[in-house]
């Protein structure tokens, strides 16, 4: 399958560009000026004119089953939050195969072409959940990081001076954990096809050591990514300090945690020196401006990472924590939230950046960064193209500042993912969309709707993080 | 006409409750409980199952004539934008009437049924201006506040130590200024028409003294609505300390600016004695949480004022400070954005405050309080009706939140302003909107695209702001 997409405003490096992009299979055979890649029998011919293509972005970090609990969580502190969410996760494992579906079509029809699913799994049924969550992201095409959300110590733990609070049930040990880890990649794991397994503890909070270095040590011996939440909330922050001593950056490091294949989610309360380490070792930082706000986390130092050299990419987080999983959106906040903390407006990321982070910094956030991110010839052909001539992208400017700074609608004409066209006229090619929102309509009763937010564990948080 | 909503859920005081609505004429006749309210012959009757019911929200502040510089101008503190702004502002009556109904259409289309048009106007087409922009929101048939920009000192007076800079042209005089605002009123001021003339002067930072009561004066007379810019930004701040010794705050208050018809745009740089003298005088504050972070201005105190009583509304500002010009995504960014202040969650906005916020604060703001932001009897019917059957709007958990949380898409389907049915299905009866995203597609060249943000006051901006 050949497909030439002639003349068409492509992103070069830093700067828009009018080319010829020819893909071939799976891959970006031929980036030239306008005009000049002659048409070939049998090729798919699209007109670039009054079109913009980019490379796909990186969903950096989503849960895809909290599509589900989309617009039922009480605006919440984190540790307050999860409670919620604990208390109406889906639990049929249809709700994990649709989520996916969902979380997939979100993505691509807003400029993405791959997830890192750092996935809810059903305790006991964990290989199933993935079944179902493989299954979904296959049955739309996008590539997907699933990284099953893992954890052994018990929700309080998660909590400063969680130690006097009432304990729940352990979850597994690590070498359970671990040992099913192992079979999940042994299953699952398929990069040829777009679907990767990733290792994804929780976050120190709820991680044992063991469990977290037992992770990076499969990380490294299978090149996995690794993918966990970092210093979220001012309570992590606390709790490192009260249970290491040290920054939990330095104990992940420590541990071997931290390699170019590590993305660790938010990283709101890093200092300085976190910073350092992270950049120094490679690691990603996944930046999830409208969770942070949503949560009231806080501002993540985006603008000091960049300048230390530390890769930066988007993430939605899921949709309890961010009730639309538009990177669009993301993107947008993603540009003007930093101007907070930064007078100095030499330093503010400019559209071509904050696309970059979302597609470079992405890839190279999920471990693909020699392979996607990029329109050149020889990367795999992860592709979008936007439609200029829509009314959300009037009038006719600068196209990457109203892509990033208005509010694009509808505006992804085609999608490609390793060459495979999966969007074409703005209509998803592979599942019936209808279906879906069919589906999503009829919630299963099992979702309960927690009205409260008086959970038994928000007399602990109020005392310990707001007495004042 | 007479047209009955049957069955929808509807926000009544700060919950939603299933209710029928009765339009008679341009008012909200009865609201009752659902299935009470016998259907009449010749009744336009709407099934409202799987639908919300609003009040229409007011943008609050905007500048119409930027939707010709979307995306067109690039991030800069507001200073150095402004200066940009004016190197590209449209010259033709046209672009004025097109840029009412783009504003008019875009305000309908999410959720609001009301704009306050801080105007620029030609300098010497002053009538022909304010003429263009009648035609257009008459054309659409929305509420409207007209409130010309006006100022009678140079550009360089609105910078710190403005007087290093070199002096442009003076504008008019603040008494020729005070005439034509005169004659625009009498010319166009038709309040039983739903289009409202208000007095419109910059800011202090542009204004002299004379000017500012001037305006006070006129508005005190004929009970019209007073807007200004306030302490937008840091520079702004200090310019006051600079020319006043006091705060800006205290000095409009002393000229007799602040009363209940006063609303105030932005006011990131207040402090606590300010927002008591705002709330003691009755005035509206303007929040553009949007436009605030695009050009890096901070973070307006919303908390805090509302805390103090003071009513706080919502605006996009203008479209080339916030390249979208959609309400939803404005109410979106207002609840979660002044998270970043307030780590209590107990004191964060709800999605019902915030929708308060936009439609009876907004009602306020423009002095209409009395007339429409409620869904009760007697009141003007200025009504939004939301598809919650949309596919941005699912699963079916909270509506309210998922309208405020997420990001809809195209869940407009009818609106009401003063009982005239302005949107059905989605679609704008009023205008062809076909005809209006034509013209923005032939962008004359007469708007020149800036592309170096290194204007002339670029380097004293640095200087005096940015050394530190």
């Amino acid at each position: 399958m050949q497909t030439l997409i002639q003349s068409v405003l492509a992103l070069q490096n830093d700067t828009l560009e009018s080319v010829d992009v020819l893909l071939i299979g799976s891959q970006i055979h031929t980036v030239a000026p306008a005009g000049t890649i002659p048409v070939a029998p049998h090729q798919q011919v699209i007109d670039g004119q009054a079109k913009l293509l980019l490379p796909g972005f990186v969903n950096g970090h989503t849960h895809s089953s909290q599509v589900w609990q989309r617009g039922l969580i009480p605006q919440l502190p984190l540790e307050l939050w999860l409670a919620n969410v604990f208390d109406s996760t889906p639990q049929q494992l249809e709700q994990f195969y649709w989520g996916a579906v969902s979380t997939a079509v979100d993505t691509l029809l807003s400029g993405g072409t791959c997830v890192m699913d750092h996935a809810y799994v059903l305790p006991g049924q964990e290989m199933e959940t993935v079944d179902a969550l493989v299954r979904g992201y296959r049955a739309v095409g996008i590539r997907a990081v699933i990284a099953p959300l893992i954890m052994d110590l018990p929700f309080a733990s998660g909590f400063p001076k969680g130690c006097l609070l009432p304990q729940s049930a352990s979850p597994k040990s690590a070498a359970e954990l671990l040992a099913l880890m192992e079979a999940i990649i042994a299953e699952f794991h398929d990069p040829d096809s777009g679907i990767y397994i990733g290792l994804g503890p929780t976050g120190f909070h709820r991680c044992s050591d063991e469990l977290l270095s037992g992770c990076g040590e499969i990380s490294d011996r299978l090149h996995l990514c690794y993918h966990t939440h970092l210093l979220e909330t001012r309570a992590q922050h606390r709790l490192a300090q009260e249970r290491y001593g040290i920054s939990a950056v330095q104990h992940l490091k420590d541990l071997g945690c931290l390699t170019p294949r590590t993305s660790l989610a938010h990283g709101v309360w890093i200092d300085d020196a976190d910073i350092e380490l992270l950049a120094s070792s490679g690691s990603t930082l996944v930046h999830n401006p409208v969770s942070n706000l949503r949560l009231g986390s806080g501002l993540a130092p985006i603008l000091k990472c960049r300048q230390a050299g530390l890769n930066v990419a988007l993430g939605c987080d899921g949709a309890a924590s961010n009730d639309a999983q538009n990177l669009l959106e993301v993107l947008k906040l993603g540009i003007i939230l930093h101007t907070v903390t930064e007078q100095d407006y030499e330093s503010w990321l400019t559209p071509e950046q904050v696309v970059q982070m979302a597609a470079v910094g992405g890839a190279k956030a999920v471990n693909l960064g020699d392979r996607t991110g990029t329109i050149a010839p020889g990367m795999d052909a992860d592709l979008v193209l936007y439609n200029l001539d829509h009314p959300s992208m009037l009038p006719c400017t600068n196209p990457l500042q109203l892509l990033v700074l208005g509010r694009p609608t509808e505006v992804v004409e085609s999608a490609w993912v390793q060459g495979r066209q999966l969007i074409d006229q703005g209509q998803v090619l592979t599942v019936d969309t209808a279906v879906l929102h069919n589906v999503l309509r009829h919630r299963p009763q099992t979702v309960q709707k927690t009205e409260s937010p008086h959970h038994p564990v928000e007399s602990h948080y109020r005392d310990v993080m707001l007495k004042r």
